[in-house]
C-alpha cells in the first residue's frame, strides 16, 4: 500500500540491467555456490533501469543531489595531493587518524570509552559494515528480527549469511483518525516480544528508520533493549542518517542504554554523514569482542578501504568535534536544508491526491496510496506486491516531464 | 625454506593487533558464525604489528614507496573537483566510463570482444573481486586447486565459501645446480593433474607470481587450460601485477586460449597498474553467465564502490589505450624502474649470504635460507613454520638500522 520517493534526486542514465544477460550455460554443471541463490534480485537495479528507460527523475536511490560542504572537498583534494602515503594502503581496520577521531567523537555521544584500535572497523561504506556484521554473528538457521519497512539489504544479506528474517512491523495508530508523521508508527511490544526465541541472535532496528522516517524514543529503543538483554541477542543498529532529524525529533544511541554497549553494534556513513556517498566510508562500532569478528570477515573479503576519502572524512569529524552543537556544525546545516526540501515535498504529493507520511528524519518520504482507485490491470507485472505495480504505473502512464498532473 | 620480501617498502607504525583483545564472552552463547572459524589469523597483521615493534622497514606489503604518476593524480583531483555526481554513487557494477575503457582495453588484449556492462565487475580492488568470485562461484564441499606458493588470501577465501583447499607446487627444476630466476619454477604436468577430480570447481593461478615472481609461458599455460576443459573447471586468473614483467617476460592471458575466455574470471588490478593501492578500485572480467554470479555477491555486499577514484582510473587506462606499446606508456615505464630496485635488491640479498630467486614479474622477490645454520630455538615461534621463524629471528635479532651485517 505504501511507496516510498526520495526527497533528493538523480537522473541514472546507464545501461545496468544484468536480468537481460544469456542464460545458457557455460558449463555442464550448476556454476553459482547456492548461498546466492534467491539474494539475486534487486529493487535498485529493477527501478533504476525502468527510470533510464523512461527517463524520469529517479527518487528511489538515497544520494543528495548537491555536493558534500566545500571544507570537505577541499580535505579530500588536499589528501589527493599530500604526497605518496595518501596513494597507497592504509591500516586494513580504518585508518589511524579516522579511528582515532571517530572514537573521540562518539565516545563523546554514546556515554561509554571506545578504543579506537579495538572497537571501531572502517567499511567500504555502511553498506559493507552491514555485511560483515551478518556474516561474522550470523550462522546457518540463527533467526534474525527485521523491522519492517526496512532497508532493502537486510533480508537478502541474513539470507546469504544462512539465516532466517523473523519480520516485525510498526504499524500505523489508526484512533483520531490517518497517521500523519512517522512518530504515528510503532512497534507493539508484545508482537516484538512474541519474535524472540532461543534461536533469535540479532535483531536489526533503523533509526532513523528507511524509508518511513521514523526516530526512536528513547522509551520504545528500551523495549528493544529489555528484550536483547533478557534473550541474550545482539542489536544491529544502523543508524546512517542519524544527524537528519526534523521538526525537534532527538536521534538516541540504542547502544547508550545500560548493558547495551556490550550488544550492540553501531553502523555509520561517512557518505550520509557529509552527503558524499560516493566515497565509500563507511563504519561499525562495537564492544572490541563483537568487532574482532567482523574484523576476520572484513580482512579476508575487502581488508583496505580508500586511503584519501578517509583522511577527509577523519578532517571532517574533527571540525565536526570543535563546532558540535554550534550553528557552524554541518550536522545542523544538513537537516535544516533538507527540512525545507522536505515540506516541499510533502506538498507537491498532496497536491495529486497522494498522503504523504512525513517523515520525522531521514532521505525519504512514504506516501499512502490507498484511497487511490486505480486499474493497475497491467499483466507484465501482474506477479508483483501492489506497491511495486503502483509505482511502474505512474512511470509508464502517469508521469509526463514537465506536467502537472493529478492521480485521481 | 623460502621467505619472500618485498621490492618496496614502507614503515607501518600504527597500532594494529587485533589479538591483543580481550577474549571474554559477553554473551554467553557463541557469538560468531562457524564460517569465520579458521580465518581470523592473518599474516599482514602479525608482522605489520612485528616491523612496528622494532621499527624495522617492512618490506612484506605489497605497495610502492612512491606516488602514481602525475597525471592520473592530476585526474583523480580533478574528479574530486568536478561537481556533484562525482560525490555521489555511481553505478553500482562499476562506473560506466571505466567498464567502458576496460572492456575496449582488455579487449584489444585479450582478442575477445567485452561487453562492458555484462562482462565486468568492478570491485573494491582485485581483493574484492576474488572474493566475489570465490563467495559467488564455490559451494559447500567444493575443491579449489590453489598453486603453491600463493598470495595468502587465497586459503581463508576458499574456506570462508565452504570450499577446500587442494595444494599444487611449483617446484624449482635442480638440474646443472640452484634454480637462480621464477622461470626455473615449474608445475609438474602429471602432479597438477592428479589434482582435478569430479568435486574440482576451479584452479587459481596468480601470473606474474606473488611471491615468486613467476611468469607463466604460453606452454604452461595451455597445460592449465587444457585440464579446466577437459574436467569443466572455472578459471580463476590473478593478474594484478600483469604489468610488471622482466627481462622480456612477456605476460600472457589465460583468458585468451581457445576455449578458455568462457570459463575464466580475469582479476585486475587499478593499484598495482598505477601505483595507487591506496585507490582501491580493482575488477573481474569474464563472461556475462560468470560475472552475473559475482555481482549478486557483490550487490549484497558492497554494492557500490567510490566514484572518484573510479573516473581517474578510467582516466589512466584511457590514456594507456592511446600510448600502449609506447614508450610514453606508464605500463612500460613502471617495469623499466623496477626493474632496477630489483637488481640492487637481488645485489644486496647476495651480500649478506642469501641466494635471491630473480623474478621475471611482480612486486616481490624470494630467497633461499637453506644454506643458512642458524639457532632458530626461540620458544615463542617453536610452533611456527621455518620461515616464519627466520624472519621473526632477523627482525629481532639481526636487523640493527643503518648497520650493514652478514648472517653467515
Amino acid at each position: 500500500m505504501l511507496r516510498r520517493v526520495a526527497a533528493n534526486v538523480a537522473v541514472n542514465s546507464w545501461k545496468g540491467n544484468i536480468f537481460e544477460l544469456d542464460h545458457k550455460l557455460i558449463m555442464s554443471r550448476q556454476l553459482h555456490a547456492r548461498r546466492i541463490e534467491g539474494v539475486d534480485k534487486n529493487i535498485w537495479v529493477d527501478f533504476t533501469q525502468l527510470a533510464a528507460d523512461y527517463q524520469v527523475v529517479n527518487l528511489g536511490q538515497g544520494f543528495p543531489d548537491f555536493s558534500p560542504p566545500s571544507y570537505i572537498q577541499e580535505a579530500f583534494c588536499k589528501a589527493v595531493n599530500g604526497g605518496c602515503s595518501m596513494h597507497q594502503y592504509t591500516r586494513a581496520f580504518g585508518h589511524p587518524p579516522l579511528v582515532s577521531i571517530l572514537a573521540k567523537f562518539f565516545g563523546r555521544v554514546v556515554g561509554h570509552e571506545i578504543d579506537a584500535f579495538e572497537d571501531i572497523l572502517v567499511t567500504v561504506g555502511a553498506y559493507q559494515a552491514l555485511f560483515c556484521t551478518f556474516q561474522a554473528l550470523v550462522d546457518e538457521d540463527d533467526e534474525v528480527i527485521i523491522v519492517e519497512p526496512f532497508f532493502d539489504c537486510y533480508q537478502p544479506m541474513v539470507k546469504m549469511a544462512g539465516g532466517k528474517g523473523v519480520y516485525v512491523p510498526l504499524r500505523p495508530r489508526v484512533e483520531g483518525g490517518k497517521a500523519l508523521t512517522s512518530a504515528d508508527w510503532v512497534l507493539s511490544s508484545e508482537e516484538l516480544a512474541s519474535k524472540f526465541n532461543p534461536r533469535t541472535k540479532a535483531i536489526v532496528i533503523n533509526t532513523p528508520n528507511n524509508p518511513l522516517g521514523k526516530v526512536y524514543k528513547r522509551e520504545e529503543l528500551q523495549v528493544i533493549a529489555d528484550l536483547c538483554i533478557k534473550h541474550d541477542v545482539v542489536c544491529i543498529s544502523d543508524e546512517v542518517y542519524e544527524w537528519l532529524t526534523y521538526d525537534g525529533a532527538k536521534h538516541v544511541k540504542i547502544a547508550s542504554l545500560p548493558g547495551m554497549w556490550e550488544r550492540t553494534v553501531t553502523i555509520g556513513s561517512g557518505g550520509k554523514s557529509f552527503s558524499a556517498t560516493g566515497w565509500k566510508v563507511g563504519w561499525a562500532i562495537g564492544a572490541g569482542p563483537i568487532v574482532k569478528h567482523l574484523k576476520t570477515v572484513h580482512q579476508n573479503s575487502v581488508y583496505h578501504c580508500a586511503t584519501a576519502a578517509q583522511e577527509a572524512v577523519a578532517q571532517g569529524f574533527q571540525r565536526e568535534y570543535e563546532l558540535f552543537g554550534t550553528p557552524d556544525s554541518y550536522f545542523l546545516q544538513l537537516p535544516e536544508m533538507l527540512h525545507h526540501k522536505r515540506k516541499k515535498l510533502a506538498t507537491c504529493l498532496e497536491s495529486v491526491g497522494l498522503q504523504p507520511v512525513l517523515p520525522e528524519g531521514g532521505y525519504f518520504m512514504i506516501a499512502d496510496i490507498s484511497s487511490l482507485n486505480v486499474d493497475l490491470n497491467d499483466p507484465s507485472t501482474q506477479d508483483e506486491p501492489h506497491d511495486y505495480r503502483f509505482v511502474k504505473w505512474l512511470i509508464k502512464e502517469k508521469v509526463i516531464r514537465g506536467e502537472r498532473f493529478r492521480l485521481n
